[in-house]
Parts: C-alpha cells; sequence; structure tokens
C-alpha cells in the first residue's frame, strides 16, 4: 500500500516491475484496480505505474477545487517523488485528457504517449451528456445511474456478444451507485473535466503518440481522435471496429498489445 | 381538425395535397407538427398523410395496453377508413419500426418503403437505454429528462454547427418535460417497443425499401439499418455522413429529398 | 439527330421531356447513349438534355487542344443556342468536374448541382493512373485496355453479385477497345482532366449542390467528396455504400432517385 | 548468404537474433530485402526469420508449376530444416495469403498469426486486376507495368504526402520493370496467387490471429479482412485510416508495433 501526499491529498499508487517504464491513467470511474488483469502483460518486460486521481479509488476524496491540469499537476509530483525523469504515458477517457495536460505542460517528462478514446475538449454535446450524469447522480437510484452511463459506455456489440457480463456488471455497480461518497466524487470528477480544452496547445507535444479511436465510441467518437491525430506532430492513428469507449475492458488483448509494441518497440523512425 | 376512431381512441390525422400519396409516421418525441416544415416539399406533388400514434400529439393517451404492433392495426384501419388501398410509408424511429410491423402485416397496402434510423430490433442496449429513459420520467425532472435524452439524439456535429438551436430547444422542451401527462405517455410509448423484433419477418416485405442510415446515429447506429438492407430483398442503402439519430431535423432538405425522389420515381428497375 | 456546332465540331445532344430542366454530364468513357435506361425516369416530369462532349459519342473528335474548361463553354454555348437560361446540372466523374467548371465559370446558368464520384483535383495519384490508361491505350491492345480500366471502375460487391453481365461486358468492349479512333480520343479526353484543379474556386459556387460519394470508389474515393462537400457552400453529402465509380450503373434506381428528389424538391431551406 | 533446398530450388532465407521467433512472409513485389528498415525493430527482443518465395528475391526462380500452397510446403520444410517445431506467422498480401495456407495446413507450426491486407480468396475482381498485370507485363514496358500496378498498391492519401518518394519510386523500379526475368516471375507469381481460395478451411485455424486491414487498400479491400475476422476464431481486427495495401511502408512504426505488441504480450486470455 504505497501513498504520497499532494496538495494535503493521499494519493494511492503502485510501481511494480522492471523495463521501460508505463504510466497508465484511469477513465473517470475506473481506479488502479481496474487494470489487474492487465499486469501480467504489463509487467512481464516494464515497469508499471499505476495512479488513483484525486477523487478515484484508494486515493483521498478531494479538498480542494480542481480541474484535469491539477492531477496532471499531481502526476508531475508523483514522478518527482519517485524519482523517474520520464515515462510513457497511456491513457484512456478522462485519463487519456489528462495525459494531454500533462504531455504539454511537463513534455520533457514524456518519453511516449498513447491516448485511447480521448478528446482534445470537452465539447457541449459531451458536456451536456456529463450534466445528465451529475443530475441523475444527485438522484441517489442506482439503478437510474447504471442505465443513464453504463450503456453509452460500451459498445452496442460488445453488449450484446457479452450480454451476461453486462447483466452482472449491473449487480457489481449496483452498491457503488448506491454510495453517495462515490456519487459526489463522481460529480466533482465530471466537472474537473468540464474545462478540458488543449486544442490550441497540441502542437507543443512532442512525444511519438498513438491515437486510438473506436468505431462504436458514442462518448467521444471517431472525429475526436481524427482532430487529435491532425493535430499532434509525430501521432499515428489507429481504429478498433466494433468496439465501444471501454475500449481495454472490450479488447483487452488488443488494447495491451497496442500499448506494449508502441512502447517497447526500439524504432521510431524507418529509412523508408 | 380530423379524427377517427380506432378501439375507442380518438386519432388525429391530417390529410393535404394530391398525387402519389405518402404517409409519415413520426418518431417517438413527435407529432404530426413536427412535419409542419415539410409542408410545402410533401404536398407540392404528393398527398400527404400525417397521423400521431396513441400517446403521441392530439391523439388521446392510451386506454389499453398496446405494442408498436397495435400501432400498425392504428394504421391499416385508418387507411380503410380513407379508403386508401395502398400508400407509400415513411417512418423515421419508432415510426420506422411501426411502417416495419405495418408492412409485414399489410403488405398489400405498400407501394414503396423508406425507413430512416429504424432497427429490426429493440436490442437489449436499446432496451437499457430506453430504461433509463423510464426511470428519469419518472423522476418528473425536465432537466433530468432532457440530457438524458436529447443529446444522444442528435449528433455531435449538429450539436455544436447548431448550438444556439439546440439551447433554445432545451427552453422549448421544458414545459413540455415538465407534464407528467406527456412524460407517462413516453414511458408508455417506451414500452411499446420493448419487444419489437422483425427479423425473421423481413424476408416477407416485397415493396422496394429505401434505408437510410446516419453515422453519428448513437441510438439506432449503422449496424441495424446493414442488417435491414441485408434482410430486405428490393432494398437499397444510403448513408448520411456527420447526421445523427434525428436525420429529419438535421439535414431537412436532404430528408425531403430522398423521400420526393424514392417515391415520384416512375422507374424502379432499369434495363442495365 | 440534334446536332449544334462549337468551335467548328459539331456537337451532338438531345433534349426530351418538360418540367424542370435537367443536364446530365457523361462520365469520360460514356455517352448521350449511356442514359437510354435513365430516360423514363428523367423525362416523366422534367426535361433532359443529354450530350456528348468533343471526342465522345456522335460528337465529333477534336480538332483543337482542350480541357475540361472548354468543355463547360461548350456547356454554355449550347444552352444559349437552345435559349435556356438556367438549367440542373447533373455530373459523373468527368462530367462532374465539368460541372464544377461550369457552376464557377457560368454560375447564373445553374439552378442546382449534382455530383457524382467527383473531384476537385486530378491529383497526382489519379494522373499517374491516368497515365497508365495512356500507356495501355497506345498498345491497342484490347484486353489490356479492358483490364486496365474496368475492374477499378466498379465496386467489387457489384463485380461479384453481377459477374456475368461484368464477363459480358468484356465481350461489348472488345470492338470498342479495339478501335484506335476511341482509344486515341480516350487518351485526349484523359488529358484533358489532367490540368483539372478547382479547388481556389469551389467558394464562388452558390447553387444548392448534392454530392454523392461511394465508399467502394476507387479512382476517385471519398475524401474527395468530402473535400467537396467542405469547400462548397450549400452542399450536401450523401454516401452509397457499397457502391463503386460507376454508381449509375451499379444502383441505378438509387441514383436517379437522388436526382429527381434533389432537383424536384420545391424547398431548399426549412424552418427548423 | 544462407540457402536450403526446396524441390530443386535454392530458397535464400536469413535468420537473426534471439527470443520469440518471427516469420515474415513478403507481398508479391517484395523480398527479403524489403524488411532491412525493420530488422532493428524486429531483432531488439525477437528472432527473426525472412525467405524469399520461390520467384523472389535471391531464391530460385521458379523450375515447377506451383501455387501458394506450394509455397506453404516450403515454409514447413524450412523450419524442419532449421529445427523450428513452431512460429509466429506474419504475413502482408501475397505473403498473408501464404500465412492463411500454412496456418491451415501445418496448424501445430504456427504459434500466433498476423495478416496484413490479406484476403481468403482471389475474387473474380482481383483475379482481373491480376490479369492486367500479366497482360501488361508481357509489353515488357517498364512505364506501362509501373502506372499499371504502383498507383493502386499505395494509398492516394501516402502518395500525395510522399510524392517525392514516389517519383523517385519509379526511377528506382524502372531496371526492375524492365528485366523480363523478374516480368515473368511476377507472372507466375499472380498466377500462383489465382486459385487462392480457404475460405471453407478458416474455421480450422486455432492460432490467435491479429488481422489489419487498411482503409485505402484498394487491392484487397476492408470487406476482405471483416470477412477474416468474421471467419476465424480467435482473431482481433485493427483498421489503419489513410493507409492502402502497402501497409509496411505506409505506416512502418505502426505496421512494427503491431507485430511486436502482438507477438510479445504473454496474455492472450483476461480475466476481465
Amino acid at each position: 500500500m504505497s501513498y504520497f501526499a499532494f496538495k494535503n491529498h493521499n494519493i494511492y499508487y503502485d510501481l511494480q516491475g522492471i523495463g521501460k517504464p508505463i504510466l497508465i491513467l484511469n477513465g473517470i470511474m475506473m481506479s488502479t484496480k481496474s487494470w489487474e488483469p492487465f499486469l501480467n502483460s504489463f509487467t512481464a518486460s516494464n515497469s508499471l505505474l499505476r495512479v488513483d486521481f484525486i477523487d478515484q479509488g484508494a486515493s483521498d476524496k478531494a479538498k480542494i477545487e480542481y480541474t484535469q491540469d491539477t492531477q496532471a499537476d499531481l502526476l508531475s509530483a508523483l514522478l518527482d517523488y519517485l524519482k523517474i525523469s520520464k515515462i510513457n504515458v497511456v491513457g484512456i477517457s478522462y485519463g487519456g485528457e489528462v495525459a494531454l495536460h500533462f504531455a504539454i505542460k511537463y513534455k520533457q517528462k514524456v518519453d511516449r504517449l498513447l491516448l485511447f478514446n480521448t478528446t482534445a475538449k470537452t465539447s457541449d454535446w459531451l458536456k451536456d451528456i456529463g450534466e445528465g450524469w451529475i443530475i441523475t447522480a444527485k438522484t441517489r437510484d442506482p439503478r437510474a445511474y447504471y442505465f443513464q452511463t453504463i450503456p453509452v459506455i460500451y459498445s452496442p456489440h460488445f453488449y450484446h456478444s457479452r450480454i451476461d457480463w453486462m447483466k452482472n456488471r449491473e449487480k457489481v455497480l449496483a452498491p457503488v451507485f448506491s454510495n453517495p461518497v462515490f456519487l459526489d466524487a463522481m460529480e466533482r470528477l465530471t466537472r474537473s473535466a468540464e474545462t478540458h480544452d488543449v486544442r490550441d496547445s497540441l502542437q507543443y507535444i512532442e512525444a511519438p503518440t498513438l491515437i486510438v479511436t473506436a468505431d462504436e465510441d458514442y462518448l467521444t467518437p471517431m472525429p475526436e481522435q481524427k482532430y487529435l491525430h491532425q493535430n499532434i506532430k509525430h501521432s499515428f492513428l489507429v481504429q478498433l471496429p466494433q468496439v465501444g469507449h471501454a475500449s481495454m475492458y472490450e479488447v483487452p488483448f488488443v488494447f495491451a498489445s497496442l500499448v506494449l509494441g508502441f512502447i517497447n518497440n526500439p524504432d521510431v523512425t524507418y529509412a523508408i
């Protein structure tokens, strides 16, 4: 159980393995625990650093107002604390957005960057979807929150091919979505992303960047990742067919293979 | 103001114009009024029949249990009442699904069939989204219902290019979504679609059928319309880029042109 | 048999029907005859003007150097000759490109504009494909020319579903592709498109414009039509799934319906 | 310089590096030399086996009639010769098709399988394109062969962004395409793929399989790889936007990363 202090918060992190280091950043509802199924893959030849953001998992609930930029500062402080000067950063959704802030503000600390289901800006459309999540969270009705958030996170393809898993998910999440402490944290996390807009700063990202888009992602749809690809210099775009916003749950083997291949590949340029 | 009686309900309809007849069927939140901006197009060379389904617009609220099959029976009774033996049927979303039931059960009454943003089955995924709508309707909170339903109905592309219109929409819909009579009707309409599944009967559709899919439709996504196209014999598929579930609002000129072209074109087969 | 004179060439045209007038422009290998299967559709409620460009069909072979801009001048002269002040212009491929030149140079003569499988510029890639066609034409080998040009014109989907028709096409085209006069005309037509580049003038097009893209079009692929859509003000984009470059042959009913709907629809703007 | 004998042919191969072994299989116009830019990536943590098929590179020209099945037998003999019992197989285009034959006939020798720009069958459409290549090869005109084959191999996107490289390619390939020995080998290689059809045997592939499709691939277009994905049990599909048939040349870093990630990832199943 490892913690470090950031602005008066206990922040939970976990560091394992040896090799090229990977920092992996959670989506909004996730925590370090969500990556347990990936430990074998990510620690076989790499060191893996996981962290719970403020208001996530085993880290403290927020004692301050914060945005995704604050979470990026947290990452920088964590790396300093661990004396890691440079790392490969992988983020999904909320975590991908924090990764963008981090890669812009602390560019010298980023080796390679991987962005799954990420957007350059919380658009008015996405903000209004988030508004719906917040209003429903306040009802304290776990079923309302489940049906508001979960179906749009998964692709219809995955939902139907894994319907038993989804139905079980409803049971697993019922106590979580009944917990007012969790729901209030979700509200703050959602609000912390509302001002996200790094469009004008994407040009400063120098790291080789893999952008992964999913064609049944109905929260951060494909045009968002195409925009990132067009505006980040050394970027590469890969598309996952029949996959939704929760790409790491839907195609974990592909997700992990993309991460390992892009980070462990010694070459970036090819004399072609 | 025209009404006819169906199973003890007053059903509102409107018939205008002369020429090849068009029956146009509302999406779930729509009513005959929603088609006002299209009157000029649809009555220039055609006769247009609009109708409010049970629980829609100026028709009676439900006095019976019903499904989309009941609404198809209503259409058949209306045509008999108006002594129209055969008609071109256009439906969007809920209306497209009723159109499918009608084209299967009353095939001799269908000339040509046009399906916008339509699915052959209410999938588990869509059912769960509908469940969210129902739960939120019960909260009687108009803002909750607005943010639950409206953003996913429109494409992000339209939402952003018409953000003022969307913001006004919120005001326009506030009194509607505050009305418990409307919200209860919406619940019944949503439930009436839950058992929708005509996959095994699509083979019986003989009418030339135009299927229109929209690539930012996140309620009845493109694979649904591809399925319809693969399973309806004389069908044609057209895709609308950067358009969402509310295709008739988002690209009304294209919507109306597709309807007029497909219905008024004298030829179906070409000696090519 | 109607002819008019343009720069010392006899130009063949055909005018039929009454109603809103349609000018339809041939693709490079086509002629007025190619539209015979569409006569019923296009003359039912419209007047239809067809024309063979210089080096096409029953018009004279070229006596001058020309580009697609020359062909646009030809169209303007023809309309003047027929005392038609304004017309709806439909073009496919080469014809769509001439339509663009025409709509820019003679904008007051264009009512509505429809562009199928059209590009704003003959790109280096397309130019090199054309270069292959020209080199092969010089071999005077009809089979060489057939296999060079025909497979890439049709979608794999159409090719496989209509393989008998394609195999017959090989026989039908053998004498045509054996004719040195035809092959030399094809070379000149191909060269006349090499300098095509109206990217900087698209902003001057005022006509409501329907742009039709086909997702198995491997000669003027979809990004070309998306570019047109982004740069023509009052434009609308429709996509044809599983259709190739020869959209008018592959889905004639859809092709004709799009033309009729877009042209005969009285409304362009909707109060939505 | 390593050779081994197969059916009276000297077959050139090259084995380097240590680690999980990778067998990489050439596209039709390629040779072992084409992979030089990838050596650093593929030998950093892996052993890499390259081979020239009959009629390719430094291997003998054909002394027998052969199909892609023969080339698969060659691979099996090579592995036996090198005492390699099981290997990860990567193929692109022609090489991917041989990989399919190999994975079906010698399934116990395949660890993981990666197929780039590959098809389950040489369709009538693709056969006719190949027929064009063969006819043009017989003209012995290097420019004819260049413009027949090269533009369709590359995506328009790559062609335009790397136009200088493409123009140089024309010069580099001129002597190659002038060589009758090369052109005759190309004809035999093309013919050896004409009967390719493993659709009914895909069900026997047990290896975890990564299928990579490219959306500007106009020789083996995306529906081909979707078919493979639907019919190979443990398969995963990844799409490369704005990439053509020559994916390894167009996005070498992505190509290599996909190979390394998929092969070196220890896990195939995740407890999710």
